[in-house]
């Protein structure tokens, strides 16, 4: 068979390995050729592809960022070439396409194998938010970085008597700060799923400095914000600078608790740390096995799904699971988190 | 209430993240008392012990080891212990037992849990072969510290066309192997479950080496051996020093590869490394969870039980199930990892 | 004798493990008493300080912050005190006093020192901008932290054709955006010595996309300045929530790329990730050094100096040179940066 | 100018940097040539070679190993060569070669040097143990492996009351022995220049556990051994399979302490991780700085030398210098180290 491979969205440590996984699996186990589509969609609509063999994947395995590049979605583009996609396969003679990407790469996904393409998904997100599958690779990355960073600003903290606030990413869904923040020993932490109180994060603060306890460490998600008329806040907000950035989540609460507390508060914005470089040991595996089994759908003409972790097997799943509902923190994980700060 | 909590068995990273949440969850989410046994079983048997507070607990979740020392169990102490351990409980004004540790401390948790005792248990093992659980914490730390080494051994070996045999832990499941082999991207990976043929290894690092990749990794767990016949080697054999371990299957199995390839070949025996040190972020998330549902199941009066990971969530499970199988490597995941060298 | 010490300033990895080194080699190779005064001076002045024996000492070579807390220094009450410091000596029974800090303690000390005090100092600052000595303990950790950041950053940078804008620490001198950047590779250096032109940023990253780079990194001090006329900043501008930080270098020049490049450029902020958490073994070995030589000075009667390096040796200056003038980055030094992008 | 540069000897962290400093260099600084010899001086006697431009180099800069590979000398085809080295210039275009390595390689270069060629050597060598310069890229990273490894080592070793003899790189001087034994807090620390009694060893420990410090750490560099008479071992024995290593001190040295103290004691043989992988930031800049400053020499025509670091500045050395004396550890710095177990 001849299996065509695309990245597309966001940078995800682990997408390497999944393509150097489907070139092994199908070129080793199957005697398969693969192509590699440069730039996401745009190098299926516009022929930038080429080849990829053993040699081609040799060393990729833990190098972060994706070796056939990305690019957003074109949804327009993408609509009208979904029409004639026989005519893309019989261009480039393939037999079967692996896209590994995001919400927006599987809903694409899907318009191309409704439209008749044989199609096998690879669902990725930092954010660990696609719900039919248990994790993503990407995501303890993320996690284990956000992690490291609040270890080492925990003694600073401490030495300076000093509450930091450490915004991670995360939207829609707060998985990172709610894992980070239980890894770290985050004293406070705040996810867009639940609003939160800044009169809580306060009286938090309070209670540790009377128990002799003289810092603490909040973890806020991007996405988090605080309930309705707790305190002056309003998401999207233009800084001075034209930049919604500047005045995010986690600048803007570091201010709000110095002022609250009398206290020296500071933001740190981990950013683009979070989503780069080398992938945890874990998601190297998850990877390495979603491509492995791409490939076997592949095979096995299982096509309109996705790769899935579902407990320790990797199962396939329909594409329309994959992206209609956004994978939440439930109640129950917040609550095992609250009660350990 | 009054719950004690006690590690027993090998040193295993997240000890520490258990036991600082058991205390967390107890005090701050129920009021209770929390007291530590020193040393494992020993500290039950003998009475060491000691009040542990939110100060107790400060610092700890980020560190290895375990604040409460541990030992290896004495059975026939404690079978005799168990007659009585109505009257143990008395003795320490005990309502319920948390211990946490490998197969023998969940034996030793359920003959207590027959005697009468309440106990709720808390699995641990870097070796993950507990076949209750989808996961133990530890087991992700011992990978990503395996695989970290696998990452330098591999250019050195690179820079020297050498074949590097690389031994990591576990004695009856191949677990660490086969996922820091994944991981690391090693060329051979042997387990306990599938005896191997030297001669195998050896078409490996040919076949490489005739496509001009001039280095091959080799990753074999402690416990893995040649299939019959096929090299000479026998497990458990003595050196000249009385010692089996620098006759392990790592050091033979270089000796064997360089003889027989005519190359370099050089062990490295990971050992302890593997089970000391920081846990990742995944293991203090895994342990933090446990100790928490560990208290819930102790106010539930769910006793007998050991808490254990399914999917992404946090069950109990009967401490008789814990132990009665040995969760091995399946043929699937060995077939997902053959593919991708 | 009996010897006090104390740390002063901001956090530094390496403050424990000088501490330690001081306590180790005052008790175990001459005998002494050591004592800690909590929180800098203030525990000097008011009286706050505690026994250091081998046990207080245990187990925090490896960790960052300060066991003995730290505060900024009150010059005016400090100046106060050196005029009866012989009372001070005598009150805790002192015979000699090693501070530990930056710029402001050394002068401190050396204020101290002038009005009679025994005094050794050893000089802190992850800046490495004290003259006096080829290298300060915190410098390398720094220098770490900043180049995984940027190792990281780069392939999500690739993966989007992007331009990062990474702010490291440096004030007035930039040790620590040479070093990381170099050792990250980054494409621009931005240091406070020598004022850059936005145009030559420019210009680099569109050579770069010229040559099929599609991505750049640049690293800039804290401290750094665009030249007079070349863009539009004022240092140390107050955003529109009353912080300085929001407007930094690092913000500002990332807002100035994209809209020079018409391509995305994001800052990223390093801030206090760089000064916390777990010393690099580099940092480690120079504070142990450190502390072993200012108790050997002690003892030599060597007072009114601090430890400093010179080439593999640890020698004794001057408090008086240590704090003269600022080690700021020389010409050939920024040169060979600027070759390698 | 065309500028050959190759690399020779075991691997060492930091060799890509060079090579990437010495392109970037040379290429944008100087608009000269560069050529990489592959395999070491093999390549400069069989003529394999290739053009260095700044796509080759591009993503190196963090990467172990060498590009150019690397091989043994071979003395006696290079005095060979050495006769006819015009020749061998002429041949290649050549106007300068970098050699990069260790003492035989050095050697190497002065055998070429004084045969007329254009050479300027730049030293390589994890051990740190070359006279002519304070440090050399590779060491620091060495030490870093070393001390992360004793670290994780600790809290097994507590939590099981054993004594942990780990066994580092460093045949004729102790350098990583003593920084990383420093940097970790190993207790008792055995190097090649002052052979070490058993019984004090043993007598550390035990006063350790007297104290209540139940677990040991010895850190022993592989060239350690025992003084006259103190301990049944002989360097270079060989075990029962033909191997010296499994019969090497560090191995040998467990054995002998579990039967004097009759407690548990296991070896770690740190090995091959040492010398592999990422180096660190200081490496990549000093490495970076010896290859800006090996064209710089070329350039001014200052040959006969090699780079050298001397307190903060990077200076140029006879080869002759470099080779007449290994730099051993001196009685100073071992007494430092002695003082803090």
């Amino acid at each position: 068979m001849r299996i065509g491979v695309l990245t597309a969205g966001g940078d995800c440590p682990g997408l390497n390995a999944v393509i150097r996984s489907v070139v092994h699996r199908a070129l080793t186990g199957h005697g398969d050729e693969v192509v590699g589509f440069e730039d996401g969609f745009r190098g299926l609509l516009e022929g930038h592809l080429r080849a990829l063999d053993l040699d081609a994947v040799s060393g990729i395995l833990a190098r972060g960022g994706t070796i056939l590049g990305s690019s957003r979605l074109e949804r327009a583009r993408l609509s009208e070439a979904a029409k004639n996609c026989a005519e893309l396969s019989r261009r480039y003679g393939l037999d079967a396409l692996i896209p590994i990407g995001g919400e927006g790469t599987l809903t694409a996904a899907r318009l191309l194998s409704d439209a008749g393409m044989p199609v096998v998904g690879v669902p990725k997100t930092i954010d660990n938010d696609i719900s039919a599958t248990d994790r993503t690779f990407g995501f303890d990355t993320a996690v284990t970085v956000a992690t490291e960073a609040m270890d080492r600003l925990k003694t600073t903290a401490e030495s300076h008597q000093r509450v930091m606030v450490v915004e991670v990413m995360g939207r829609h869904a707060g998985w990172i700060a709610l894992e980070s923040g239980m890894a770290a020993g985050a004293h406070g932490i705040c996810l867009p799923e639940r609003p939160f109180d800044p009169a809580d994060l306060v009286k938090m603060v309070e209670e540790r400095f009377d128990r002799g306890k003289k810092f603490a460490v909040v973890c806020v998600a991007e996405g988090a914000h605080p309930a309705e008329g707790t305190m002056d806040y309003k998401k999207g907000e233009i800084d001075v600078y034209g930049h919604e950035r500047f005045a995010g989540i986690g600048n803007r609460l570091a201010v709000e608790l110095e002022k609250r507390l009398g206290k020296e508060a500071r933001p740190v914005i981990l950013g683009h740390i979070q989503r780069g470089g080398t992938p945890t040991a874990y998601d190297r595996v998850l990877a390495t096995r979603f491509g492995w089994h791409a490939v076997e759908a592949v095979h096995r003409g299982d096509y309109g799904k996705m790769t899935a972790l579902r407990g320790t097997d990797v199962v396939m799943v329909p594409l329309a699971d994959a992206i209609t509902t956004l994978k939440r923190v439930p109640e129950e994980r917040m609550d095992e988190a609250e009660s350990v700060y």
